[in-house]
């Protein structure tokens, strides 16, 4: 008997991701040292479906079918490479190790070229939709050999997610493509939590809505235009009552935020790419600030908080209204920033990447689903080289029928002393993106003033150094 | 003749310390390969200073008096180590050598490790203040080993600007401690630049001030609290007119801006530190924003800017008044960042830093020295352990004072369009900061939910999880 299929760590996403392959009539077999995992899973697969679990690197290698297809789920880092070097002898010329964890791009590039010179076909493949995405249908973001993924074709299809029918999986592009696009995916979910944290908080502390109300309005955007994954999931979140205490379990969730790097890595290299991405900037900054506790109790005795208003009935209503056209808003600007992102750097890194297959397989099964994803795709569809999103003439509509009510969000916020940098610097994004002229020629002046760093001038080519 | 002291690299920089430590009455002698620059040393220093200028190595390393002092004048990177590597074999145990250039801090801590083996004390050392402060008097900012810096201390506090008799120069710390703070230093720097032109954007496209009004506004505002040398040399810049059109010469200076790198370095660690410093990452961002020429030229086609209105006389006064205020409340923000980081990187790095030597010694000489730096040494000599500006009653004070001022410019800015990230992320920080609740809460139960990341709670120790 040859398997389909192999995955290497049998995790809950590794275990997940196998039932899921053998759900769609694919052979699968798992390596996991531990052998209670490699058990549970021939159990938890029993029902007709063909998996198998090991703990014999031998036996696993031995029983995949050539060429060789088999994923790594192990933690990024160190745990990766060491797994690669325990299976390359037991592997042949052509057979595929596709590493389905947050790798850091250039640690894939690196295991490409090594693994290529053995013969030996390395895949990047950023995998969202968390553990029920894993099993039932999870956005995959492949990068590697175009030649080699027709092998893995059939099998990625097939797990998963589907949106009208199409799989929420394409061959991205070369070497590290796959990881670079799922670390933005990631940068671009850091995003619009912080817009969704921001616009509760408003919601709470600055206009003053209880629990139930707050739960209702995110419900109920989820039936607009802002429909996606995480809003869903807020409705859910703000619904569920702490078993013990009997209240809300929200509210009792300590507000230091943690974070796992892929963040932090699409700002670090958004700076090094010279791409402004601020809003996700802003959403990896908050997380830090969140850390400090101690001295934002502290402060806020220091610098007395402004205690939060109310308003009347009718001028909340019309506040929430303002929200949600100001979150789809700041929703938008935030998936054209990385998607500028993912231009640069496929110019940068030669990926190849076409935008608007990423958009369609970002559209179900990931975290950062969205409705507005499909809007994305057509204006990739119609201008492949489409420099920003912002401007596409619809999504331009989009962002000018709003802007006024953005503005009016941002000024209660400022006016109430509610840190909204996420949304402010989405506002700033679109006004500075806007601006023919910026006021950097000042800049230039300063620089060339105490530095003789020179300058380029608007009425003549060349270069200028002025004896200020 | 055994000079007292050695640079490396007779460019501008070098060439005026070189000239600088021979005014102070130190001998002098400078190394480069150019013969013609090394020549034009000697006609400039020959006024009865003792100052010397070869092409050899070997006479320049056997001329010095041991143990040795002398300071690299290099680009960054490569060449530093390409210097190091032709001097090593002829210097000896003891001797010292500096690295005056903007080095990345990890490099010098590498050099540190591989000179040290060899008996080498090796510096790294920060110099703020352009062409002129070298000549007359930087700001340095040195960090390497405490005991060899006894060697150094004379020369260099003869050299340093002095502010109240007092020189803008003190040992920093261990290893690449000088680096480090040069960095900040010059993260800060980025983000008063930034802050600047947003003030000018604002006053020029915002309210219609002309170029003779902005020109005298950043004059007179050099006379109040905001006193520094970055606002002193925009008045400046605003009043030079070019030479062969007769119009304002900073009209004519291009919009792209450019960067060397120091800013984004300042960003990208931060953010591995997890310390908050979005006035910076703002300030980094608007530079390659302005990068976009092209782009923007077609956005503001597209998402139509409203033109700028000219309000009343009486409204333009009050406005300008506000933004001074702004202006104020931001900068000392931005160096409260600052410190923040350096206080972080000092615990993470064991540089032994004290934020009030730091203070002190920007007080004069570098780009970002400025009246409120008394204020803030002062802040840290009462509290050497401070975690942030912000806790100080003094500058809470002074910030209280402006707040309301900061919104009522920064609702200004969004009323007009006019793209202001680093004065809104300053308010961000500022409302953030005091939050002693921040909606991060609601982040962890997202993780939780998507991704069973765990959460803590408020009222209980321990990790959790639930089934959402």
């Amino acid at each position: 008997m040859k398997y389909d299929f192999g995955i290497v760590g049998l995790g809950v996403m590794g275990r997940n991701l196998l039932l899921n392959v053998a759900d769609n009539g694919f052979s699968a077999i798992g390596l996991d040292l531990d052998p209670l995992k490699a058990a549970a899973l021939e159990k938890e697969g029993s029902e007709g479906k063909t998996v198998k679990g090991t703990t014999s690197a031998e036996e696993f290698i031995s029983s995949l079918r050539t060429p060789r297809a088999l994923m790594l789920l192990v933690p990024a880092g160190k745990p990766v490479d060491v797994v690669i070097a325990s299976l390359l002898p037991l592997l042949e010329k052509g057979d595929i190790v596709i590493d389905g964890g947050n790798s850091y791009f250039q640690d894939t590039d690196r295991r490409v070229a090594s693994l290529e010179s053995e013969g030996i076909h390395f895949f990047g493949m950023g995998i969202s939709g968390g553990e029920k995405g894993a099993r039932f249908g999870p956005s995959m973001m492949p990068g590697g050999n175009r030649q080699a993924y027709e092998r893995l074709r059939p099998v990625f299809e097939a797990v998963a997610a589907k949106v009208n029918g199409e799989p929420c999986v394409e061959f991205l592009g070369n070497g590290s493509a796959g990881n670079y696009v799922k670390m933005v995916h990631n940068g671009i979910e850091y995003g619009i939590m912080q817009l969704i944290a921001e616009t509760y908080d408003l919601m709470k502390r600055g206009i003053g809505l209880n629990d139930d109300e707050l739960q209702r309005i995110f419900q109920e955007w989820n039936q607009t235009e802002l429909q996606s994954y995480l809003i869903e999931i807020t409705g859910e979140i703000l619904k569920k009552n702490d078993d013990t205490t009997g209240t809300r379990l929200v509210n009792l969730i300590s507000d230091r935020a943690r974070s796992k790097g892929t963040g932090k890595w699409t700002s670090q290299n958004a700076m090094d790419l010279q791409v402004p991405i601020p809003t996700i900037d802003m959403a990896v900054l908050m997380r830090d600030m969140s850390k400090y506790k101690e001295e934002r109790v502290q402060a806020a005795e220091l610098l007395n908080v402004s205690a939060s208003s109310n308003g009347l009935e009718a001028e909340k209503k019309a506040i929430v209204d303002q929200l949600r056209n100001t979150f789809y808003f700041a929703m938008l600007v935030t998936y054209a920033q990385g998607l500028v992102q993912l231009r640069v750097a496929s110019e940068e890194y030669t990926y190849g990447l076409q935008l608007q297959e990423v958009a369609k397989i970002w559209r179900g099964g990931c975290i950062i689903r969205a409705a507005c994803l499909e809007e994305i795709r057509q204006a990739y569809e119609k201008a492949p080289n489409l420099p920003n999103l912002l401007l596409d003439p619809q999504v331009a509509e989009e962002l000018l029928k709003r802007q006024s009510d953005v503005r009016t969000i941002v000024k209660l916020a400022v006016d109430k002393g509610i840190p909204m940098p996420a949304m402010m610097s989405t506002l700033s994004y679109f006004d500075a993106y806007r601006s023919e002229v910026l006021p950097t020629n000042l800049i230039q002046a300063q620089r060339d003033y105490f530095g003789a760093h020179t300058y380029e001038r608007v009425d003549q080519e060349g270069v200028f150094h002025t004896e200020w």
